[in-house]
Protein backbone atom coordinates (compact mmCIF):
# COMPACT_ATOMS: atom_id res chain seq x y z
CA UNK A 1 0.00 0.00 0.00
CA UNK A 2 1.45 3.56 -0.92
CA UNK A 3 0.03 6.47 1.09
CA UNK A 4 0.66 9.60 -0.50
CA UNK A 5 3.77 7.54 -2.36
CA UNK A 6 4.94 6.29 1.16
CA UNK A 7 5.06 2.68 1.88
CA UNK A 8 2.62 2.50 5.06
CA UNK A 9 -0.93 0.68 6.05
CA UNK A 10 -1.68 3.54 8.53
CA UNK A 11 -3.36 7.02 7.96
CA UNK A 12 -4.01 10.28 9.94
CA UNK A 13 -6.99 9.51 11.87
CA UNK A 14 -7.88 13.29 11.00
CA UNK A 15 -8.72 12.25 7.47
CA UNK A 16 -11.70 13.20 6.54
CA UNK A 17 -12.32 10.48 4.11
CA UNK A 18 -12.59 8.69 7.86
CA UNK A 19 -14.44 11.34 8.98
CA UNK A 20 -17.08 12.19 6.74
CA UNK A 21 -16.77 10.01 3.58
CA UNK A 22 -15.17 12.93 1.73
CA UNK A 23 -13.24 11.64 -1.41
CA UNK A 24 -13.48 9.13 -4.11
CA UNK A 25 -12.20 5.90 -5.33
CA UNK A 26 -11.36 3.95 -8.76
CA UNK A 27 -10.60 -0.09 -8.48
CA UNK A 28 -8.83 -1.42 -11.31
CA UNK A 29 -8.44 -4.67 -12.83
CA UNK A 30 -4.63 -5.32 -13.02
CA UNK A 31 -3.24 -7.35 -15.88
CA UNK A 32 0.29 -8.37 -16.22
CA UNK A 33 1.38 -5.45 -14.29
CA UNK A 34 -1.10 -2.55 -16.07
CA UNK A 35 -3.94 -1.32 -14.78
CA UNK A 36 -6.51 -1.47 -17.25
CA UNK A 37 -9.16 1.21 -18.36
CA UNK A 38 -6.45 3.35 -16.63
CA UNK A 39 -7.57 6.83 -19.11
CA UNK A 40 -11.20 6.05 -18.13
CA UNK A 41 -10.51 5.98 -14.71
CA UNK A 42 -8.14 8.83 -14.31
CA UNK A 43 -11.23 10.55 -16.28
CA UNK A 44 -13.88 9.48 -13.99
CA UNK A 45 -11.64 9.99 -10.60
CA UNK A 46 -11.34 13.90 -12.02
CA UNK A 47 -14.84 14.69 -12.61
CA UNK A 48 -15.40 13.34 -9.07
CA UNK A 49 -13.14 15.92 -7.70
CA UNK A 50 -14.39 18.49 -9.83
CA UNK A 51 -18.19 17.91 -7.97
CA UNK A 52 -16.44 18.10 -5.04
CA UNK A 53 -14.48 20.62 -5.15
CA UNK A 54 -11.18 18.68 -4.46
CA UNK A 55 -7.98 19.11 -5.89
CA UNK A 56 -7.30 16.38 -8.07
CA UNK A 57 -3.88 14.49 -7.78
CA UNK A 58 -1.61 14.53 -10.72
CA UNK A 59 -2.15 11.56 -13.05
CA UNK A 60 1.46 11.34 -13.74
CA UNK A 61 2.51 10.65 -10.19
CA UNK A 62 -0.59 8.56 -9.77
CA UNK A 63 0.48 6.72 -12.63
CA UNK A 64 3.74 6.51 -11.30
CA UNK A 65 2.58 5.10 -8.28
CA UNK A 66 0.27 2.67 -9.30
CA UNK A 67 2.85 1.05 -11.91
CA UNK A 68 5.43 0.64 -9.24
CA UNK A 69 2.67 -0.93 -7.17
CA UNK A 70 1.60 -3.06 -9.61
CA UNK A 71 4.82 -4.61 -11.20
CA UNK A 72 5.31 -8.23 -11.42
CA UNK A 73 0.99 -9.00 -10.76
CA UNK A 74 -0.16 -10.99 -13.21
CA UNK A 75 -3.56 -10.24 -12.12
CA UNK A 76 -4.90 -8.51 -9.51
CA UNK A 77 -6.79 -5.27 -8.33
CA UNK A 78 -5.81 -1.92 -7.55
CA UNK A 79 -7.38 0.40 -5.36
CA UNK A 80 -7.14 4.32 -5.19
CA UNK A 81 -8.91 6.43 -3.13
CA UNK A 82 -8.41 9.91 -2.89
CA UNK A 83 -9.83 12.06 -0.13
CA UNK A 84 -9.88 15.60 1.17
CA UNK A 85 -7.18 15.11 3.15
CA UNK A 86 -6.71 16.06 6.84
CA UNK A 87 -8.86 18.49 8.72
CA UNK A 88 -10.16 19.38 11.94
CA UNK A 89 -13.43 18.94 13.45
CA UNK A 90 -16.47 20.18 11.57
CA UNK A 91 -18.06 20.00 7.65
CA UNK A 92 -16.32 22.70 5.89
CA UNK A 93 -13.82 21.59 3.74
CA UNK A 94 -10.42 23.23 4.97
CA UNK A 95 -8.71 25.75 3.01
CA UNK A 96 -5.83 25.11 1.79
CA UNK A 97 -6.93 21.31 1.53
CA UNK A 98 -4.21 18.75 1.07
CA UNK A 99 -5.67 15.73 -0.25
CA UNK A 100 -4.55 12.38 0.65
CA UNK A 101 -4.35 9.09 -1.87
CA UNK A 102 -4.10 6.14 -1.10
CA UNK A 103 -3.20 3.01 -3.41
CA UNK A 104 -3.36 -0.59 -2.60
CA UNK A 105 -2.89 -3.44 -4.41
CA UNK A 106 -5.47 -6.61 -3.44
CA UNK A 107 -5.60 -10.36 -4.64
CA UNK A 108 -7.80 -10.69 -8.07
CA UNK A 109 -11.44 -11.81 -6.62
CA UNK A 110 -12.06 -15.76 -6.50
CA UNK A 111 -15.47 -15.71 -8.13
CA UNK A 112 -16.50 -19.15 -9.75
CA UNK A 113 -14.93 -19.25 -13.12
CA UNK A 114 -17.80 -20.12 -14.93
CA UNK A 115 -19.38 -17.35 -14.11
CA UNK A 116 -19.03 -14.99 -17.11
CA UNK A 117 -19.94 -18.07 -19.43
CA UNK A 118 -23.08 -19.25 -17.80
CA UNK A 119 -24.56 -16.58 -16.12
CA UNK A 120 -25.23 -15.76 -12.73
CA UNK A 121 -28.13 -15.76 -9.88
CA UNK A 122 -29.02 -12.20 -9.01
CA UNK A 123 -31.30 -11.00 -6.50
CA UNK A 124 -33.33 -7.31 -5.61
CA UNK A 125 -31.72 -5.67 -2.59
CA UNK A 126 -34.81 -4.32 -0.01
CA UNK A 127 -31.92 -1.35 0.49
CA UNK A 128 -32.98 1.65 -1.52
CA UNK A 129 -30.80 4.12 -3.02
CA UNK A 130 -31.51 7.74 -2.05
CA UNK A 131 -31.33 10.32 -4.75
CA UNK A 132 -29.20 13.07 -4.45
CA UNK A 133 -28.49 14.83 -7.93
CA UNK A 134 -25.18 16.25 -6.55
CA UNK A 135 -23.91 12.85 -5.27
CA UNK A 136 -24.89 10.68 -8.51
CA UNK A 137 -22.63 9.20 -10.94
CA UNK A 138 -19.86 9.31 -8.63
CA UNK A 139 -17.17 6.96 -7.07
CA UNK A 140 -17.48 8.73 -3.46
CA UNK A 141 -16.24 7.19 -0.12
CA UNK A 142 -20.12 7.52 1.25
CA UNK A 143 -21.20 3.59 0.54
CA UNK A 144 -23.33 2.57 3.30
CA UNK A 145 -26.15 1.48 0.97
CA UNK A 146 -23.96 -0.93 -0.50
CA UNK A 147 -23.07 -1.86 2.94
CA UNK A 148 -26.32 -2.47 4.14
CA UNK A 149 -27.48 -4.01 0.45
CA UNK A 150 -24.37 -6.24 0.06
CA UNK A 151 -25.09 -7.43 4.05
CA UNK A 152 -29.10 -8.56 2.87
CA UNK A 153 -27.65 -12.15 1.90
CA UNK A 154 -24.68 -14.17 2.50
CA UNK A 155 -25.95 -17.12 -0.11
CA UNK A 156 -22.58 -17.80 -1.90
CA UNK A 157 -24.60 -18.79 -5.20
CA UNK A 158 -26.04 -14.98 -5.22
CA UNK A 159 -23.35 -13.31 -7.13
CA UNK A 160 -25.00 -9.44 -6.99
CA UNK A 161 -27.66 -7.70 -5.97
CA UNK A 162 -29.89 -4.95 -7.71
CA UNK A 163 -30.99 -1.78 -6.33
CA UNK A 164 -34.09 0.20 -6.75
CA UNK A 165 -34.61 3.79 -5.97
CA UNK A 166 -37.55 4.42 -3.61
CA UNK A 167 -39.55 4.68 -6.90
CA UNK A 168 -39.21 1.24 -7.75
CA UNK A 169 -36.42 2.33 -10.72
CA UNK A 170 -33.84 -0.09 -11.08
CA UNK A 171 -30.79 1.73 -10.61
CA UNK A 172 -27.80 -0.71 -10.76
CA UNK A 173 -26.06 -3.72 -8.58
CA UNK A 174 -24.49 -3.10 -5.38
CA UNK A 175 -21.03 -3.23 -6.85
CA UNK A 176 -21.93 -3.32 -10.70
CA UNK A 177 -23.72 -1.39 -13.41
CA UNK A 178 -27.42 -2.94 -15.03
CA UNK A 179 -27.90 -3.69 -18.73
CA UNK A 180 -30.98 -5.25 -20.31
CA UNK A 181 -31.21 -6.27 -23.82
CA UNK A 182 -35.13 -5.46 -24.99
CA UNK A 183 -35.40 -6.52 -28.82
CA UNK A 184 -31.70 -6.45 -29.33
CA UNK A 185 -31.79 -2.92 -28.15
CA UNK A 186 -29.11 -1.83 -25.32
CA UNK A 187 -30.67 -0.14 -22.29
CA UNK A 188 -29.29 0.68 -19.05
CA UNK A 189 -30.62 3.07 -15.93
CA UNK A 190 -29.77 6.61 -16.29
CA UNK A 191 -27.99 7.69 -12.95
CA UNK A 192 -28.92 11.41 -12.86
CA UNK A 193 -30.04 11.18 -9.48
CA UNK A 194 -28.47 8.36 -7.81
CA UNK A 195 -25.95 5.46 -9.08
CA UNK A 196 -22.32 4.91 -9.69
CA UNK A 197 -21.46 5.76 -13.17
CA UNK A 198 -18.68 2.74 -13.61
CA UNK A 199 -16.14 2.98 -16.05
CA UNK A 200 -17.30 -0.86 -17.47
CA UNK A 201 -20.71 0.76 -17.96
CA UNK A 202 -18.93 3.66 -20.09
CA UNK A 203 -16.94 1.15 -21.59
CA UNK A 204 -19.90 -1.43 -22.69
CA UNK A 205 -21.59 1.75 -24.29
CA UNK A 206 -18.78 2.74 -26.19
CA UNK A 207 -17.75 -0.67 -27.44
CA UNK A 208 -21.82 -1.14 -28.57
CA UNK A 209 -21.98 2.14 -30.39
CA UNK A 210 -18.91 0.87 -32.18
CA UNK A 211 -20.44 -2.05 -32.86
CA UNK A 212 -23.84 -0.36 -33.94
CA UNK A 213 -25.88 -1.58 -31.20
CA UNK A 214 -28.06 0.94 -30.33
CA UNK A 215 -27.92 2.35 -26.93
CA UNK A 216 -30.22 3.56 -24.61
CA UNK A 217 -29.74 5.15 -21.05
CA UNK A 218 -32.97 5.74 -19.77
CA UNK A 219 -35.23 5.05 -16.45
CA UNK A 220 -36.16 1.43 -15.97
CA UNK A 221 -38.29 -0.54 -13.91
CA UNK A 222 -39.22 -3.92 -12.71
CA UNK A 223 -41.07 -4.86 -15.57
CA UNK A 224 -38.50 -3.56 -17.83
CA UNK A 225 -36.70 -7.19 -16.30
CA UNK A 226 -39.67 -8.91 -17.46
CA UNK A 227 -39.60 -8.06 -21.03
CA UNK A 228 -35.86 -8.32 -21.20
CA UNK A 229 -34.39 -10.85 -23.75
CA UNK A 230 -30.93 -10.46 -22.04
CA UNK A 231 -29.81 -8.96 -18.84
CA UNK A 232 -26.47 -8.33 -17.37
CA UNK A 233 -24.04 -6.78 -14.58
CA UNK A 234 -20.76 -5.40 -15.29
CA UNK A 235 -17.54 -3.69 -13.44
CA UNK A 236 -14.12 -3.35 -14.08
CA UNK A 237 -12.83 -6.36 -12.12
CA UNK A 238 -15.86 -9.05 -12.90
CA UNK A 239 -16.29 -7.83 -16.64
CA UNK A 240 -19.57 -8.98 -17.74
CA UNK A 241 -21.61 -11.52 -15.96
CA UNK A 242 -24.81 -12.59 -17.93
CA UNK A 243 -27.67 -12.87 -15.11
CA UNK A 244 -29.54 -16.38 -15.48
CA UNK A 245 -32.17 -15.62 -12.53
CA UNK A 246 -33.18 -12.91 -10.68
CA UNK A 247 -37.25 -12.98 -8.46
CA UNK A 248 -38.04 -15.88 -10.20
CA UNK A 249 -37.47 -14.80 -13.20
CA UNK A 250 -34.63 -16.92 -16.04
CA UNK A 251 -32.36 -15.43 -18.86
CA UNK A 252 -30.18 -16.71 -21.29
CA UNK A 253 -26.84 -15.07 -21.77
CA UNK A 254 -28.13 -14.15 -25.77
CA UNK A 255 -25.57 -12.62 -28.74
CA UNK A 256 -25.29 -8.87 -27.98
CA UNK A 257 -24.09 -9.99 -24.13
CA UNK A 258 -21.63 -12.44 -25.93
CA UNK A 259 -20.86 -9.62 -28.40
CA UNK A 260 -20.09 -7.15 -25.68
CA UNK A 261 -17.97 -9.78 -23.27
CA UNK A 262 -15.87 -10.59 -26.73
CA UNK A 263 -14.99 -6.82 -27.25
CA UNK A 264 -14.47 -6.45 -23.48
CA UNK A 265 -12.00 -9.42 -23.66
CA UNK A 266 -10.15 -8.11 -26.64
CA UNK A 267 -9.91 -4.20 -25.44
CA UNK A 268 -8.87 -5.58 -21.98
CA UNK A 269 -6.08 -8.16 -23.77
CA UNK A 270 -5.06 -5.43 -26.60
CA UNK B 1 -6.21 10.70 20.76
CA UNK B 2 -7.02 7.38 21.60
CA UNK B 3 -7.90 4.61 18.80
CA UNK B 4 -9.48 0.93 20.33
CA UNK B 5 -7.55 2.45 24.16
CA UNK B 6 -4.13 3.48 22.70
CA UNK B 7 -2.73 7.19 22.40
CA UNK B 8 -2.33 6.98 18.61
CA UNK B 9 -3.41 9.71 15.81
CA UNK B 10 -2.83 7.05 13.25
CA UNK B 11 -5.35 4.56 12.18
CA UNK B 12 -5.05 1.14 9.64
CA UNK B 13 -5.70 2.27 6.07
CA UNK B 14 -8.03 -0.23 5.53
CA UNK B 15 -10.67 1.07 7.97
CA UNK B 16 -13.95 0.69 6.54
CA UNK B 17 -14.87 3.96 8.33
CA UNK B 18 -12.53 5.07 5.64
CA UNK B 19 -13.53 2.73 2.59
CA UNK B 20 -17.21 3.23 2.96
CA UNK B 21 -17.99 5.43 5.77
CA UNK B 22 -19.15 2.50 7.13
CA UNK B 23 -19.40 3.40 11.03
CA UNK B 24 -20.69 6.19 13.52
CA UNK B 25 -20.15 9.12 15.49
CA UNK B 26 -20.87 11.42 18.58
CA UNK B 27 -19.61 14.64 19.43
CA UNK B 28 -20.22 15.78 22.74
CA UNK B 29 -19.99 18.71 24.52
CA UNK B 30 -17.36 19.02 27.30
CA UNK B 31 -17.70 21.12 30.64
CA UNK B 32 -15.07 20.71 33.72
CA UNK B 33 -14.20 17.45 32.71
CA UNK B 34 -16.91 16.30 32.10
CA UNK B 35 -18.92 14.93 28.81
CA UNK B 36 -22.54 15.97 28.64
CA UNK B 37 -25.72 14.05 28.08
CA UNK B 38 -23.42 10.96 28.00
CA UNK B 39 -26.73 8.58 29.03
CA UNK B 40 -28.60 9.66 25.73
CA UNK B 41 -25.45 10.06 23.24
CA UNK B 42 -24.12 6.57 24.27
CA UNK B 43 -28.05 5.39 23.63
CA UNK B 44 -28.09 6.92 20.31
CA UNK B 45 -24.85 5.30 19.12
CA UNK B 46 -25.90 1.72 20.33
CA UNK B 47 -29.28 2.42 18.52
CA UNK B 48 -26.88 3.53 15.26
CA UNK B 49 -24.86 -0.09 15.77
CA UNK B 50 -28.37 -1.70 15.67
CA UNK B 51 -29.07 -0.99 12.58
CA UNK B 52 -25.61 -1.03 10.95
CA UNK B 53 -25.27 -4.45 12.44
CA UNK B 54 -22.34 -2.92 14.19
CA UNK B 55 -21.44 -4.40 17.34
CA UNK B 56 -21.55 -1.38 20.02
CA UNK B 57 -18.70 -1.23 22.18
CA UNK B 58 -19.12 -1.44 25.41
CA UNK B 59 -19.82 1.65 27.28
CA UNK B 60 -18.08 1.31 30.19
CA UNK B 61 -14.96 0.70 28.19
CA UNK B 62 -16.22 4.45 25.99
CA UNK B 63 -16.32 5.67 29.24
CA UNK B 64 -13.60 4.97 30.90
CA UNK B 65 -11.39 5.94 27.83
CA UNK B 66 -13.57 9.40 27.58
CA UNK B 67 -12.75 10.08 31.63
CA UNK B 68 -8.73 9.70 30.85
CA UNK B 69 -9.05 11.81 27.39
CA UNK B 70 -11.25 14.83 29.05
CA UNK B 71 -10.00 14.85 32.25
CA UNK B 72 -8.82 18.21 32.95
CA UNK B 73 -10.61 19.95 30.12
CA UNK B 74 -12.67 23.27 31.53
CA UNK B 75 -14.40 23.41 28.07
CA UNK B 76 -14.08 21.37 24.98
CA UNK B 77 -15.45 18.82 22.17
CA UNK B 78 -15.52 14.80 22.70
CA UNK B 79 -15.85 13.28 19.27
CA UNK B 80 -16.37 9.33 19.37
CA UNK B 81 -16.35 7.85 16.06
CA UNK B 82 -16.70 3.94 15.90
CA UNK B 83 -16.35 2.18 12.72
CA UNK B 84 -16.73 -1.29 12.01
CA UNK B 85 -13.18 -2.13 11.71
CA UNK B 86 -10.92 -3.26 9.33
CA UNK B 87 -11.97 -5.47 6.17
CA UNK B 88 -11.02 -6.62 2.67
CA UNK B 89 -11.91 -4.76 -0.59
CA UNK B 90 -15.48 -5.35 -1.15
CA UNK B 91 -18.82 -3.82 0.67
CA UNK B 92 -20.01 -7.05 2.34
CA UNK B 93 -19.37 -6.74 6.20
CA UNK B 94 -16.62 -8.94 7.13
CA UNK B 95 -17.75 -11.78 9.76
CA UNK B 96 -16.82 -11.48 12.21
CA UNK B 97 -15.87 -7.73 12.49
CA UNK B 98 -13.86 -6.17 15.33
CA UNK B 99 -15.00 -2.24 15.32
CA UNK B 100 -12.66 0.50 16.04
CA UNK B 101 -13.19 3.41 18.35
CA UNK B 102 -11.63 6.65 17.99
CA UNK B 103 -12.01 9.36 20.55
CA UNK B 104 -10.89 12.41 20.13
CA UNK B 105 -10.40 15.81 21.68
CA UNK B 106 -10.94 19.04 20.16
CA UNK B 107 -10.88 22.77 21.00
CA UNK B 108 -14.27 24.82 22.59
CA UNK B 109 -15.19 26.32 18.97
CA UNK B 110 -15.04 29.89 19.21
CA UNK B 111 -18.49 31.20 17.67
CA UNK B 112 -19.58 34.46 18.76
CA UNK B 113 -20.18 35.03 22.36
CA UNK B 114 -23.43 36.83 21.53
CA UNK B 115 -24.95 33.81 19.21
CA UNK B 116 -26.89 32.18 21.88
CA UNK B 117 -28.09 35.59 23.28
CA UNK B 118 -28.24 37.77 20.17
CA UNK B 119 -29.15 34.88 17.70
CA UNK B 120 -28.08 34.17 13.95
CA UNK B 121 -28.10 34.20 10.81
CA UNK B 122 -28.86 31.44 8.51
CA UNK B 123 -29.20 30.81 4.77
CA UNK B 124 -30.72 28.04 2.73
CA UNK B 125 -28.41 25.41 1.15
CA UNK B 126 -28.92 24.73 -2.34
CA UNK B 127 -27.67 20.89 -1.32
CA UNK B 128 -30.62 18.37 -1.22
CA UNK B 129 -30.79 15.76 1.63
CA UNK B 130 -31.50 12.32 -0.38
CA UNK B 131 -33.93 10.43 1.23
CA UNK B 132 -33.43 6.54 2.67
CA UNK B 133 -35.30 5.33 5.90
CA UNK B 134 -32.58 2.30 6.42
CA UNK B 135 -30.18 4.97 7.19
CA UNK B 136 -32.89 8.29 8.12
CA UNK B 137 -31.80 9.54 12.30
CA UNK B 138 -28.31 8.02 12.36
CA UNK B 139 -25.14 9.87 12.97
CA UNK B 140 -23.47 8.05 10.68
CA UNK B 141 -19.91 8.73 8.46
CA UNK B 142 -21.60 9.01 5.00
CA UNK B 143 -21.86 13.00 5.49
CA UNK B 144 -21.06 14.38 1.54
CA UNK B 145 -24.33 15.78 1.80
CA UNK B 146 -23.32 18.08 4.72
CA UNK B 147 -19.67 19.02 3.10
CA UNK B 148 -21.13 19.98 -0.04
CA UNK B 149 -23.74 22.20 1.65
CA UNK B 150 -21.12 23.49 4.33
CA UNK B 151 -19.04 24.48 1.17
CA UNK B 152 -21.78 26.71 -0.10
CA UNK B 153 -20.82 29.84 2.09
CA UNK B 154 -17.87 31.46 3.52
CA UNK B 155 -19.35 34.63 5.00
CA UNK B 156 -18.44 34.13 8.68
CA UNK B 157 -21.83 36.15 9.82
CA UNK B 158 -23.86 33.26 8.45
CA UNK B 159 -24.10 30.67 11.16
CA UNK B 160 -25.19 27.91 9.91
CA UNK B 161 -27.48 26.57 6.52
CA UNK B 162 -30.68 24.98 6.55
CA UNK B 163 -31.35 22.00 4.43
CA UNK B 164 -34.26 20.65 2.33
CA UNK B 165 -35.41 17.60 1.12
CA UNK B 166 -35.73 16.49 -2.73
CA UNK B 167 -39.40 17.94 -2.24
CA UNK B 168 -38.52 21.21 -0.62
CA UNK B 169 -39.05 19.89 3.37
CA UNK B 170 -37.27 21.59 5.87
CA UNK B 171 -34.88 18.82 7.20
CA UNK B 172 -32.12 20.33 9.49
CA UNK B 173 -28.71 22.72 9.10
CA UNK B 174 -25.73 20.99 8.60
CA UNK B 175 -24.71 20.31 11.52
CA UNK B 176 -27.80 20.85 13.96
CA UNK B 177 -31.53 20.45 14.10
CA UNK B 178 -34.10 22.98 13.80
CA UNK B 179 -36.97 24.07 15.91
CA UNK B 180 -39.79 26.43 15.16
CA UNK B 181 -42.92 27.71 17.61
CA UNK B 182 -46.03 28.79 15.92
CA UNK B 183 -48.81 30.11 18.52
CA UNK B 184 -46.89 28.59 21.32
CA UNK B 185 -46.51 24.81 20.00
CA UNK B 186 -42.34 23.76 19.29
CA UNK B 187 -42.46 22.05 15.88
CA UNK B 188 -39.51 20.43 14.44
CA UNK B 189 -38.86 18.06 11.16
CA UNK B 190 -39.70 14.73 11.30
CA UNK B 191 -36.59 12.55 10.43
CA UNK B 192 -37.91 9.20 9.14
CA UNK B 193 -36.69 9.97 5.47
CA UNK B 194 -33.20 12.05 6.02
CA UNK B 195 -31.23 13.78 8.48
CA UNK B 196 -29.79 13.15 12.25
CA UNK B 197 -31.86 12.41 14.89
CA UNK B 198 -29.49 14.97 17.18
CA UNK B 199 -29.13 14.06 20.86
CA UNK B 200 -29.67 18.02 21.62
CA UNK B 201 -32.89 17.56 19.64
CA UNK B 202 -33.96 14.93 21.86
CA UNK B 203 -33.34 16.41 24.80
CA UNK B 204 -34.90 19.65 23.77
CA UNK B 205 -38.19 17.35 22.82
CA UNK B 206 -38.06 15.68 26.41
CA UNK B 207 -37.31 19.29 28.35
CA UNK B 208 -40.50 20.94 26.30
CA UNK B 209 -42.32 18.23 27.37
CA UNK B 210 -41.48 18.87 31.00
CA UNK B 211 -41.74 21.68 30.87
CA UNK B 212 -45.74 21.67 29.53
CA UNK B 213 -44.90 23.21 25.77
CA UNK B 214 -46.70 21.25 23.33
CA UNK B 215 -44.40 19.30 20.91
CA UNK B 216 -44.89 18.16 17.57
CA UNK B 217 -42.12 16.06 15.29
CA UNK B 218 -44.18 16.36 11.82
CA UNK B 219 -43.12 17.43 8.17
CA UNK B 220 -42.69 21.16 7.76
CA UNK B 221 -41.60 23.60 4.56
CA UNK B 222 -40.87 26.82 3.75
CA UNK B 223 -44.19 28.28 4.62
CA UNK B 224 -43.43 27.31 7.82
CA UNK B 225 -40.93 29.52 8.40
CA UNK B 226 -42.82 32.20 7.59
CA UNK B 227 -45.44 31.97 9.99
CA UNK B 228 -43.34 30.51 12.50
CA UNK B 229 -43.16 33.11 15.92
CA UNK B 230 -39.78 31.69 16.45
CA UNK B 231 -36.93 29.82 14.75
CA UNK B 232 -33.83 28.26 16.35
CA UNK B 233 -31.35 25.76 15.81
CA UNK B 234 -29.33 23.58 18.12
CA UNK B 235 -27.23 20.61 18.69
CA UNK B 236 -24.72 18.92 21.42
CA UNK B 237 -21.91 21.58 20.94
CA UNK B 238 -23.48 25.07 20.39
CA UNK B 239 -26.82 24.40 22.98
CA UNK B 240 -29.55 26.68 21.26
CA UNK B 241 -28.79 29.54 18.82
CA UNK B 242 -31.92 31.30 18.00
CA UNK B 243 -32.37 32.34 14.38
CA UNK B 244 -32.65 36.28 13.55
CA UNK B 245 -33.01 36.07 9.36
CA UNK B 246 -33.12 33.43 6.97
CA UNK B 247 -34.20 34.15 3.49
CA UNK B 248 -34.68 37.78 4.21
CA UNK B 249 -37.52 36.59 6.76
CA UNK B 250 -37.04 38.27 10.27
CA UNK B 251 -37.68 36.64 13.76
CA UNK B 252 -37.32 37.60 17.21
CA UNK B 253 -35.92 35.28 19.82
CA UNK B 254 -38.99 34.61 22.04
CA UNK B 255 -40.56 33.07 25.34
CA UNK B 256 -40.36 29.70 24.13
CA UNK B 257 -36.56 29.94 22.64
CA UNK B 258 -35.78 31.60 26.14
CA UNK B 259 -37.15 29.13 28.29
CA UNK B 260 -35.32 26.16 26.43
CA UNK B 261 -31.98 28.01 26.66
CA UNK B 262 -33.09 27.98 30.04
CA UNK B 263 -33.16 24.73 30.98
CA UNK B 264 -30.85 23.20 28.70
CA UNK B 265 -28.77 25.66 30.76
CA UNK B 266 -30.10 24.20 34.06
CA UNK B 267 -29.23 20.29 32.68
CA UNK B 268 -25.50 21.08 31.50
CA UNK B 269 -24.86 23.01 34.74
CA UNK B 270 -26.96 20.44 36.85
Amino acid sequence: MLIDGKDSDQIAADDRGLLYGDGLFETLAVHSGEPQLWTQHMARLARGCVRLGIEPPSVDLLQAEARALCAGSARAVLKIIVTRGSGGRGYRPPAPALPRRILSLHPWPDHPAHWPQQGVNVRLCDTPLGANPRLAGLKHLNRLEQVLARAEWDDPDIAEGLMLDAAGGLVEGTMSNLFLVQGGRLRTPALEQCGVAGVMRGHVLALAEQGGIACEVTALGLADLRSADELFVCNSVIGIWPVRRVQGMEFMPGSVTRRLQQAIGDAVDA
